[in-house]
């Protein structure tokens, strides 16, 4: 099991938590995803290795952007 | 047909927006329903006469507030 964080940019409430979560817990090998509103953090806990760039795509996807 | 306007406040992104919409087309006698973001505006046209206190409720069964 692996952990890895990154930063979100552009939520605004609760509803952009949500759709950042579904997305990102779609993605191969995901098995739980946390968001911290407030600081944009989000947490991707996984069974094994995880692409970043599926990562990146997920958040995209669902209307945000990951900052690097 | 009667078209009211109520100011909202508390909505931050398309998704706020969408979920106002949402209750608020649910109200009887609502036909259409705008939300303009930035401002706050909410605009219920209705074919009848439509309750006040529906509109508000339903502003805040989406989690948001009408400004008095």
């Amino acid at each position: 099991m692996s952990t890895a964080t990154y930063t979100v940019k552009g939520m605004t409430c609760g509803h952009c938590v949500s759709s950042v979560k579904e997305e990102v817990s779609e993605v191969a090998g995901v098995t739980s995803v946390e968001v911290d509103l407030p600081t944009g953090l989000l947490t991707v806990e996984s069974d094994g290795p995880v692409q970043e760039a599926d990562v990146v795509a997920a958040v995209e996807e669902a209307g945000y952007e990951v900052v690097r």
